[in-house]
């Protein structure tokens, strides 16, 4: 049995990539998604796929078509999700993925410092799990899979 | 035929109170309803009904329990949801519920300043309807119901 | 027992109000409901409700999302729809409307002329009702009533 | 991870065939699937397996029932529709196959011509990404793969 | 809370008159619904409606859409599907609506003679209540209401 | 708006029949349904409608079929559901029960001794809301209606 | 792309071998499955892993157990479902699963002899396909995998 | 195809590891999942991936998460369940997951000794199907695969 698992969550370090490494090192049968995590180009496709647009409301627009088809089918293929907030930029994208999660009966783990517990605090109730870093939810997805 | 809309967002001004006011005004068919608009005692909740706790985490982990019970059952009983988005606070309450509108196939009307176009953009083209006043939402609303 | 019926259709002659007339004569427990029928309104109720839009396509994009708010929370308020299909005009969003009823397992009763019999076969086939005229439609909506 | 895409649209020249090919040059784990191309036989397939039929009426309710079912086994299995629109033909079937997809929540790609922007806007607004060519479309689904 | 409950089954007698007679003397508050039983206007309805059609072959097409869209709507409209056997008739729309109500989560009342055990086992393990007269389904219903 | 709320669990005393006091008292606009009462009569219900049965084997599984038709149509109905749990009886209806509502997405309010806190500990945090006391259940229900 | 395809109807002679082999000189991607056609087996299915029951009433019982688990789970996993209906026996448990095919949304392919058309007529109307033999179900199905 | 069936019940003896030792004995093509069978590991879980917890309540609801992660995720990739009970223990957590597999239309094969008849009553009739050890259950999964 192999999962798929979701990262949502800001795309401003490479904390999904330490996450696949600690998984790999792991040997556990997860194949993680995502948002694309350049941040520019994930502000420039629409523009990189229909060619210059007439201003930047139109750009984003275009721009959030690609990104939403993207996040639509890697979140329907996915078993779980994860979600990190930390304490920097809105991420509002995160919380809306999260409120996907939840309302579609996908388990969600939540990851955020124990500083953002009170904002945070009803979307912590309707996750599946809360946990402080992006390691603890790896561990949570390994116990699914471990025999004793 | 009459409508339930839940009003979703910040409770830190009676803009709900302007909107029903208005719906009223203009005689449409629709029931509001939203989360519990007092904040301190939407924080105090669980303490409320379950006495004292023995920490502020748990005390938020209650009333987040009674917090999500209303919302869960409002919004379940709701044909559309309004979100309402301004420059202060988190607002991932707001970005959950509207998430949850979102998947689980209730129209969604996003309320917010054009200031927060872009970090707003992929919820925006998710939303059916955009607009930048809680009156054009009511505006939107009451279309539905006009004849010509 | 009361049912709701969405009328999906051209928008440029009365066929709704001629049907609706029939059906208050024969006395049916129908709400009927459908789209904006005053053409213009339709195509500028975004810049009615927004003000102002830069070019055509933002224009047409603004009103297309009340459109649709208003044909998803009435279609979703349906236990049946009729979808009329003429010699005129493209029809795509009745043949879209059509497409969506099947889906989420609305009846759908086709109106068409038997010219149109070959290009309409396969969503002819999907409907649970083919019939030539409106009248005929309400005919078979009366039935679901009737006694004996 | 591959993904399943249904081709819908007109059946009249090889867009399909350029756009797998395309798809081949850039490796992408995708399988298109589609409805038979093939007009004739598409028309005929109804006799072809039941034999003669009394009349036009009902050799094409015959060939319907094939058509659907192939529509039905393929669409279902797919994880994303693309529907191709041009100048020619009424296109009802792509804008049914379009509401069909959009009702059952997978993500759809509108490929239009500029040129139709008006009468297609309620359905481009329900679309999850509008481009113009099938090119694009293929960019589009290419960027859900791409890591950077 | 009132009930609406689908009566399946043959109309080739009155058993639905004296249901529906002693469920009015209970006073239950029981809406009940279902097929046209006048057997004639039920084998006509496609004509009556479309006019004389070609051969019996489409003649029993348009009155099976006209009977199937009744059953549809008042299917869904039921909280409950009583489905009634016997020793005559072949029954298999009795069997099809009985296995709708199952694969749909609809509570299936099945009454059979005992002498139809055998045949009918299957629908018998699926349905939610196994009896042996129509008198006894209403008092399973009754049940319902029953306080001590 | 009304609420309709099940109330699993014993049928050993009366804290039904308190709850319903209490919430006529605070004039709450909710309607409680919940299992027969009468335990023997629930546990007779099969033979008191189809007559004596060959063993007791048969007599349990009838009185279930009946017990569990209201079950199902009632629980269907109900917005919420609260689920008492105590010391005595191995209550293994109330935690299918609660099964059931959570699987079937309504909210549970569990009520629970606190003795009993780590026997449900998986079952309170599926739960939407956990209490100990029915009177503070219906606090909790109160509260989706107060404005402030 | 591999299908699954349930063979539903009756078991007293060998089609569904037939069907099988046929499938496989065309190479035909359909993995088929269908219920316990060892006739007697399936009788006594419940004894066999229960041991001897106390009457047939009972012993009937438990084999439809058995016999509605391994249908349930088969037809769960199965793409479309083939009901194949004849001149003899009274095939409920084929009309029910037929019905059962119809309720989830699973194209269902009607293969019955011409002298059925009347009493299957509403089965019929709501299938996707009807024909005549097996070997013509087999030919819609292959329709399914043809590029032209 | 292979199925995956989930074993819910007590973890106190090593019924799971004699039924996959059977299975395998059998070459049945059947994945068996289940809960954490290290009863301590699972009581500690929560601490062991966030570190100690402040008291029992909040150590006992971290664990409950992640043994519920599990669950989910487990059932949910399944095609039946498996629900064994006992003599001892209060088994609430089995019940619950019995619940949820019937709730979400998941087989429930029911292993109970008879002297449980009673109690387990209403969990036996919507079971699909109720045997006496964990050797029938298996024997009625084998069945699902066997061809005469």
């Amino acid at each position: 049995m192999r999962l798929t698992v979701y990262l949502a969550g800001q795309i401003h370090d490479d904390w999904r990539e330490q996450l696949k490494q600690k998984a790999e090192e792991k040997n556990l049968p997860i194949d993680f998604v995502g948002p694309m995590e350049n941040h520019e180009r994930s502000d420039n496709i629409g523009e990189e796929i229909l060619g210059e647009q007439p201003n930047n409301i139109i750009k984003d627009e275009t721009a959030s078509q690609m990104n939403n088809l993207r996040t639509r089918v890697l979140m329907e293929k996915s078993d779980a999700v994860v979600a990190l907030f930390g304490e920097k930029y809105k991420q509002w994208n995160s919380a809306m993925d999260a409120g996907a999660a939840i309302a579609t009966n996908k388990p969600l783990i939540l990851v955020r410092p124990e500083s953002l517990h009170h904002p945070l605090k009803e979307l912590s109730q309707k996750a599946q799990v809360t946990v402080e870093t992006a390691e603890q939810a790896l561990q949570a997805l390994a116990y699914i899979f471990q025999e004793n």
